[in-house]
C-alpha cells in the first residue's frame, strides 16, 4: 500500500476551483446568450418577423431536454448505485463530473459548432448538447467505477469532452454523417474511450476487493431507478435535437418501440443462460436498455416501427449474452476491468447502431422520405451525395470514432496513471470510506431503534 | 411441494422469443406511421396545409405521455416493490410485462380503433392508449403479486389486452360513454379482472409464505417512489387523451384538486382506525392516490374544483376502510387474496368514478358548457342524446365493464391455473429468490465493509 | 415524560377534516374555473379571437408546473429521508402538509392576486403559485424535521401560507419588486420562519435523541434522490412563472450555469473542511442546490451566464461554510435547532439572491434589454421607476420579508408551543415508531428470508 495517497485535502478542492475559475473566465470572455435568450435580441426577432412568444424554441426544446437531463443525474447516476458500498461515490461523482463537464462542453461544442463573431451562443439547444456530451464521459466512467478518484475523472473528462467534440465535428459537420441519438458519437466513442482507459489502468490486484464488486439487496432496487428512467426517457434523448415535427415524433416511436422488443430478448437470454433458469438483475438494468443505443442513429430515419423492434431485439440478445460470456473474457484474456460492463451496454449495441444507421441511410429513397428527406438527410435532398455515398459516410464514421476513442483513450489512460491523484489502492477499490465520512455501523443503530421504538409502543399511547 | 417447476429455463425464454417474434411479424404486416410521423405525409400535409412543425400533434401530446410512462414504470414498479423480500419481481416483472402489453395493445387497440386500408396507423396518441391499457394489465398484477410466475403473468397480458380493447370498443364506440381518465375502462376493469383471477388462483395455503408478505422499513420508503409519481402524475394521466385547448387544462385541475382532498382524507382516516391511533404506510401509499382513480371520468367535464375535492375526500375515505375492515373479509369470505388491496385503491374508486361520471353527464347542459359541449359530449351537442341519455350509457358501461371483467376473470383464471408455468408453490410465494439470482447474504458483506472501512480509516489519510 | 400525548387518534383526524371540509366549503363559494380552463368561456374567447387550442397557457406551463411538482414533493420529500428512522414521517408528513398548503394557498394567492367578480379564477399558473408557496412551508418544515407532530404542521401551514400570500402581495404588488424565483418570498421568507419557530421550540434536552439524529447508508441514498431531482427541475423552478419567451429561456440557462458552478464549489469546499480531505453527504446533499436558490430573483434578468456562475460558485462555498462552522455555533449560542439546516441552504443563499436581484435590477439598461425590459422591468420600461429605484425596492423587499419571517415566525411558534398537538417528548424525537406502525424487526425476517432462499435454490430447480 505504500505510496498511496488517497487524501483529497489537497487534490479535489485544487482541481475543483481551478476549473470552474478558467470555465467562468472562460465564459466571461467567450460566451452569449443566443437571439432566443437575449431579451433585446428576442424581442428585436419577434418585431421584425411578427412573431409570438409561443414560436421560442424553448416550448419545442425543453421538455426534452429535462428528459435528457434526469438521464444524465439519474439514470446514469442511479444506475451505477448497484455497488454495495459505493453508492455515495456512485451517484456524487457521477453528480460532479457531469456538473463540470456540460460547462466544458458548451465551451468546447461551441467552438466546434461555429462562432459568432468570436463568441459562442447558447440556448436551450447547447444545453441539449452539453448534456449528449456528458453522457459520453458518464459510459466511460461506469467503465473505470470504483476504481478511480474523483480528481481522475475530473480530469478524464477535461480530456475526453475536448475529443467528443473533435470527433463529433470531424463525423457531423465535415463527413456530414447523422446521428442524432448518439450510437457513434455518445454511446461508441464513450464505451472504447472508457474501456482503453480501463485497460491502461488495469489493477492486476483488483482481486483484493473482489468481495464488494457486487451488489446487496437494496443496492440493486436503487439501481433499478436509474434503469427505469433511462429507459423510460430515451426516446426524449435520441429524439431531443432531431429536426421539429415528424423528425422528434418519429424517432421517439422508433426508440419506444425498440426498447420494448429489447426488454423481452433480455428477459429471455437472461433466463436462458442463468443457472437453474433464474434471471440476474444485471442483465436486466442493462441490457434492456441496449435497444435505445441501437437506434441512436437510424431512430431518426425510416426504420418502421418493427424494423425498430427488429434492431432492438437483437441488441439485447447481443447484451445479454456479452455480460454473461463475453465481459469474462475480456477481463482474463485482455485485462480490461470493466465494472459496469459499458462494453455490452454501449460498446457492441453503439457499433450494432452505427451499422444499422448506415445501412437504413444508404436504403434512403425519395419515395420513402417524400420532401421529408430534406431533414433526414440535407445533402441527398440537396443532390450532393446518393443514399448509397451517405451510407459510406456513416461507416466512415463509425472508423473515425473507433479509432479516435482508442488512440484518445491510450493518451489519457497513461496521463491518468500518474499516482497524484489520490487514487484507491488494489485492495480498497469499490469502497466509499475511502473518499466519504460513511455513516457509522447501522446494525448497533438499529438495535437501538428498536429497542426505542419497543419503549415508545407503550408508555406514549394512551 | 411435488409438482412444482419453478424453473423457467425453458418456459419464459420460449415464451418472451414467441410472443416477440409473432408481434415484430405482425407489426411487419399491419402497423404504419401515422401522417404526423411518416416524413413524406407529415411533409405533405405542411405543404398543403401551409402548417407548421410547429403544430405537429407530437408537441402537445409527449410531455402528457411521458408522466404516463412514468407512472406505468416507476409508479407501478416502485409501488409493488413494499414486499421485503419481493422487490426485483415487483419491478421487473412490471417491467416485462409492461414492455410486452404495450407492443400488443397497439395492435388490439389498432384493430378496433378503426384500420386504414388494412392498417394500423400510430403516433403519440397510440401510444398513450397502449401505455393506458397496460396500465389495467398492471393493476390486475397487483391482486397476483407474489403468487404467480413471469410467464403466467405474460399469458394473462395477452389476454388481458385483447378483452380491454373489446371492452373499450363497446363503451367508447359503441355505447358512445366518455371515460378519459379510464375510471371504467382502466381502473374498475383491471381491479375486477385481478380480483376474479385471484379468486381462480386462490392458495389455500398461503399461510405458509405469511411470514414473508409483509414490509421492512426501506422497502416502505421504496413503495413510497411509486406513490409520490402516481399522485404527482395523475392528472397528466387524466388529461391525456382528452381534446385540446380547455378540456386538457380543466382535468388537470380537477385532478390535482381531487388528489389533495382525498390525501387528507386518508390520512384522517388511517389515524383514525389505527392502533394507537398511529398511522399506516399501506394506506398512504395506496389510498391517498384513489381520488385520482374516482375523477377519471369526470375529470373532464365541467365537474367544478370544489366537486372534485368532494369526491376525492370521499374516495380516499372509502379506500382507506377498505384496506383496514373489507380486504380481511374478502380474503376470509370470499377466498380473494388481493397481494395489494387493487379492490381499495381501483375497484371501489373505479366504480365510485363511473357513477360520479354517470351524475355528472347527466347534468350536462349547455349553458355551462357553451360550445365547449363539443369536444366534452359530442352527441348531446349534436343533438343526438339528452344529457340524461349520456348519464344512462355512462351507467350502462358501468356494468359491461364489470360484466367483461368478471367472465373475462374465470376463463383467463382458469387457463392460468395449468401447472404448467412454473409458477411457485404455496410455501415460497413473495420471494424472490425462486426466480432470481439474489445477491449473497448482506449482513457478513457488511461486516467485512466495516472491517475494510475501518482499516481505511487510518492508514491511508495521512 | 408526563403530560405527554402522542396519540394522535383524536388530534390528526379531527384537524384534517375539519379543514378540509373548510376547504371545500369556501372553494365552493369562492372558485372558478379561469377562462382557459372553463368551457363556456375558453370556446368563446376560441370563437372571438380565430385563437387555436394550441395556444392555452396550458401548453405553455404546464410541463413546468409538472417540474416544479416533482421537487415538492419527491425533491423536498425525499430530500428529508436522510435521518435513518424519520423516513416514513419525512416523505410522508411532507406530502401531508403539501396537500393541505397547495389548496389553502389557492386560496389565500387567490384573495391577494385579485378577485374576479368576487371570485378566485384558477388554471395553471395559479397552481404553480400554490406550489410555491406550499415550497415555502416544506423549508420551514425542514427546520422543525423529527420534532414536530402533524397537527402542528398542519397547524403551521394554515398560519405560514397565510403571511406568505401577504407577504408576496406587499412584495411583489405594492414594492413592485421582481422575484420570480422567490428567492425572497420563498426561500427567505421560509428559512426565517422556520428558524424562528424552531427557536421558540428549542428543546433543551434534544440531546437524548441525539443516536437518531443521523443518517444510516441507504437513507443517505434515498436523500440524494431529493438533492438530484430538486437539482435538475430547479430551471423550471425558476422560470415556471417568468413571461413567456426569451425570459423563461433565459431564467432557465442562468439557473442551469449557476447550480452547475456550485456543484463544484461545494465538492471543493466539502473536501477541504472534511477530516482527512473526505467529503460529507450532508454538503452534497443540501449545498449543491445553493446555486439555485441564489438566481432565484436575478435569474430572469441579464445575469450572463458567467454572472450566473460566479453567483453560483459563491452560494456553494457559502452553503457548505455554513453547515461546517455555522450550524453548530447557531444551536449551541442561538439556541436554534435546525434539523436540515435551512439556514445554510434557504436562508443565506436566499438572501445572497435578493442582494444579486436588487444589484442586477439597478444596473438594468434599456440598451441591454431592448424591448425585452417591458418584461422583465414593466416599471423602468415605462419610466415609472429609475433603475437604481427598482434595486431599492428589492432591497426593501429583503428587509420587510425578514421583518414578516421574523414576527410572524415568533407568533407562530408560541401558538404551536400549546401541548395539545400530540407532539414527540425530546427523548423520542427523529422516531417514526411515535406516530406509525413501524414493520417489524429487520434482522430476523432477512434471516428467514435467508433461509427460505436457500431451500428454494435445491429442490426446485430441476
Amino acid at each position: 500500500m505504500a505510496g498511496y495517497q488517497t487524501n483529497l485535502r489537497l487534490t479535489l478542492p485544487l482541481t475543483c476551483v481551478i476549473l470552474e475559475v478558467i470555465l467562468i473566465i472562460l465564459f466571461a470572455v467567450l460566451v452569449e446568450y443566443d437571439h432566443e435568450t437575449d431579451a433585446k435580441l428576442w424581442h428585436k426577432h419577434l418585431l421584425q418577423h411578427n412573431d409570438s412568444n409561443y414560436n421560442n424554441d424553448f416550448y419545442y426544446r425543453y421538455p426534452s431536454f429535462q428528459d435528457v437531463h434526469v438521464m444524465i443525474f439519474v439514470g446514469f447516476g442511479f444506475l451505477m448505485t448497484f455497488l454495495q458500498r459505493y453508492g455515495f461515490s456512485s451517484v456524487a461523482f457521477n453528480f460532479l463530473i457531469a456538473a463540470f463537464a456540460l460547462q466544458w462542453a458548451t465551451l468546447m461544442q461551441g467552438f466546434f459548432h461555429g462562432m459568432h463573431g468570436g463568441k459562442i451562443h447558447i440556448g436551450v439547444e447547447s444545453m441539449i448538447n452539453a448534456d449528449f456530451c456528458t453522457g459520453s464521459v458518464l459510459i466511460s466512467f461506469g467503465a473505470l467505477l470504483g476504481k478511480t478518484s474523483p480528481v481522475q475523472l475530473l480530469l478524464m473528462a477535461v480530456f475526453e469532452v475536448t475529443l467528443f467534440a473533435t470527433n463529433e465535428y470531424i463525423l457531423l459537420s465535415i463527413l456530414q454523417a447523422k446521428d442524432a441519438g448518439g450510437s457513434m458519437t455518445i454511446h461508441t466513442f464513450g464505451a472504447y474511450f472508457g474501456l482503453v482507459v480501463a485497460r491502461v489502468l488495469y489493477r492486476p490486484q483488483l482481486d483484493k476487493s473482489k468481495h464488494k464488486n457486487c451488489s446487496v439487496y437494496h443496492s440493486d432496487l436503487f439501481a433499478m431507478i436509474g434503469t427505469i428512467y433511462l429507459w423510460m426517457f430515451w426516446p426524449s434523448f435520441n429524439s431531443a435535437i432531431t429536426a421539429h415535427g415528424d423528425d422528434q415524433h418519429r424517432t421517439v416511436m422508433n426508440t419506444y418501440y425498440s426498447l420494448a422488443a429489447c426488454t423481452l430478448a433480455t428477459f429471455a437470454m437472461s433466463s436462458l443462460v442463468g443457472p437453474g433458469g433464474k434471471l440476474d438483475m444485471v442483465h436486466i438494468q442493462n441490457a434492456a436498455l441496449a435497444g435505445g443505443v441501437a437506434v441512436g442513429t437510424a431512430g431518426e430515419m425510416m426504420l418502421t416501427p418493427f424494423g425498430s423492434m427488429a434492431v432492438g431485439f437483437l441488441a439485447g440478445t447481443i447484451s445479454t449474452l456479452g455480460y454473461k460470456f463475453l465481459s469474462p473474457v475480456m477481463e482474463k484474456k485482455l485485462k480490461i476491468q470493466d465494472t459496469c460492463g459499458v462494453h455490452n451496454l454501449h460498446g457492441m449495441p453503439g457499433i450494432l447502431g452505427a451499422v444499422v444507421g448506415a445501412v437504413t441511410a444508404s436504403l434512403a429513397t425519395r419515395e420513402v422520405y417524400g420532401d421529408g428527406m430534406e431533414d433526414v438527410f440535407p445533402e441527398i435532398y440537396a443532390g450532393n451525395f446518393s443514399a448509397s455515398e451517405q451510407g459510406v459516410r456513416q461507416a466512415i464514421s463509425l472508423a473515425v470514432t473507433l479509432g479516435m476513442a482508442l488512440v484518445g483513450g491510450v493518451i489519457v489512460g497513461f496521463i491518468l496513471k500518474l499516482p497524484i491523484y489520490s487514487g484507491p489502492p488494489d485492495t480498497i477499490c469499490f469502497e466509499d470510506a475511502i473518499y466519504w465520512e460513511v455513516p457509522g455501523e447501522m446494525e448497533s443503530q438499529e438495535e437501538l431503534g428498536t429497542v426505542m421504538s419497543e419503549e415508545v409502543q407503550k408508555p406514549l399511547n394512551s
